[in-house]
């Protein structure tokens, strides 16, 4: 069953007119991301390259493309978890850097810290090499013009945020069986400034554990912060339940206990593979055993040989 | 049992010379908060009251007395949980105010958002009026000091900071059975500019649930953070395992997978509470029906009545 691949472009409702772009642009992650794990690439290799595809790919929420804060300004969050180790690596709040799931994997392989903010991950960018953009080349016209609309005295950014493209993750497990997480976001849409999310915080946006599994989830940031989710899941999973019934269970709990929607990409060492969410949509794309699976609503589930063009 | 207050001063070692203004500072807090306790005070406000005066108090590495990053300068992190609803306010990398865990705690009641980090957090606290201090009343001559001992090329951080004084933190239960938790840090010694730490990291620095107890943690963050530490305590808790076995079990797991060392308050909604650390010393104090406890070894505890003076 091993390697597999699970990529999530985030969770809420996806504008009909976005649909195709949002799925097309899932499956193509998959298959970067599979092609590593393919050749000599690890868990890590494979989900830090899904999620640079993701950021990449202006359709969603995260690198190009990225919500923009109060302020109309980028301000992103991303987060790696290597599962033999529970090493990671994070950013948050950072700016003006085109691939910020690269930067946090550089915080992990590079530093003894698991996580650097805003301008001290800047420095850190360039002291590593990594080039700085100019702002200007992250924000699509898309992301102004609901910065724009959501600026009115009447507009409701927490719900406009869930009717839209969300943050973007995979997990994996590669032929060795070590395991990893990737998330990155742009956050939350017209957010206050230094506004950090779930991505950024081990065991809510993202958890990895060789023994155990890997999580990554999307939705409601401040929600998915309050009960740990990727970390509540495992734990459910370390006690004896699937990888579906743990996500089920603890998406279940988040809306109970503090009314929350998301959705999660989960994985297990042996390779079994879920995907849950609350939220209407979620754009979704696995791979394994040279099969493309993917979906978008509840219940959906495509299949195709993954050689296989659309 | 109820109310209940246990607060810490860090996990570590402490030099002889301030082994005794360690112990009465962790006493005084504990007294400060306990007295919001006895009165119409909540949980919330004993843990802040109780944080706020060890932040005051210049032993200790938060607030006043921070140790210093790289290049010298203060950047804080805080963090509050309320249990009852799981609402949570944190600051990460904060510059130039007193008191983080006061902030963090506006953070928690007059936002939509869990943490907000540096200059965005800064931002927040003149919006609430929170005076601007100068950074050099942050400053002690102890943390210059040992900051610029450690710039030396064969200084280790890491082990010089494990060898000193912590991180302080709170947890209570009032007499509603209410649970709330606080934790307040300079962070890691000669860091680097912008590092976050497990404290302003939900699950990690601090977790409160009414339903199950409170935690905060202190010692070698990074550890801490890979592990999850609070919530890890509190899922063995919701295994049916009291305060004390579930605190040792999740120290026990840290040493063994990441080679982590640390120390933990926690309580649980009947009023039981425990102090555990792998570390040599950690300065706590608790206050439960007008008795005082406290200690800093293993195995040491003193009792005494609370309106007894030394």
């Amino acid at each position: 069953m091993l390697p597999v691949l699970v990529v999530h472009g985030g969770a809420g409702f996806i504008p009909k007119k976005r649909v195709q772009p949002a799925c097309a642009g899932v499956r193509a992650a998959v298959r970067g991301g599979y092609s590593k794990l393919q050749g000599q690439g690890s868990a890590m290799d494979a989900v830090v390259e899904a999620v640079t595809l993701l950021e990449n790919d202006h359709h969603y929420n995260a690198g190009l493309g990225s919500v923009l804060n109060v302020k109309g300004e980028v301000e992103m969050d991303a987060i790696v978890m290597d599962g033999r180790y529970l090493a990671s690596g994070a950013v948050s709040a950072v700016r003006k850097v085109a691939n910020p799931v690269q930067l946090a994997r550089l915080v992990m392989d590079k530093t003894s810290h698991l996580c650097l903010t805003g301008e001290g991950a800047n420095q850190f960018a360039r002291a590593m090499g990594v080039p700085e953009v100019p702002e200007e080349s992250l924000i699509t016209e898309y992301a102004r013009m609901r910065w724009k609309k959501n600026l009115a005295a009447d507009a409701n950014p927490v719900e406009c945020q869930m009717g839209k493209m969300g943050t973007v993750g995979a997990v994996a497990v590669d032929a060795e069986g070590n395991i990893a997480c990737a998330t990155s976001t742009g956050g939350m849409l017209n957010k206050m400034e230094g506004r950090v999310g779930d991505t950024a915080c081990i065991g809510c946006g993202c958890y990895a554990d060789n023994r155990v599994g890997a999580v990554s989830p999307t939705g409601e940031g401040e929600a998915i912060m309050k009960v740990t989710l990727a970390r509540l899941i495992l734990f459910h999973m370390e006690q004896g339940r699937s990888a579906e019934a743990a996500a089920d269970e603890a998406l279940a709990y988040m809306k109970e206990r503090v009314g929350g929607l998301g959705g999660v990409v989960v994985v297990d060492p042996q390779g079994e593979w879920s995907v849950r969410f609350s939220s209407l949509q979620m754009a979704w794309a696995a791979a394994q055993q040279q099969t493309l699976h993917y979906g978008l609503y509840t219940g959906e589930h495509f299949t195709q040989n993954i050689d296989d063009p659309y």
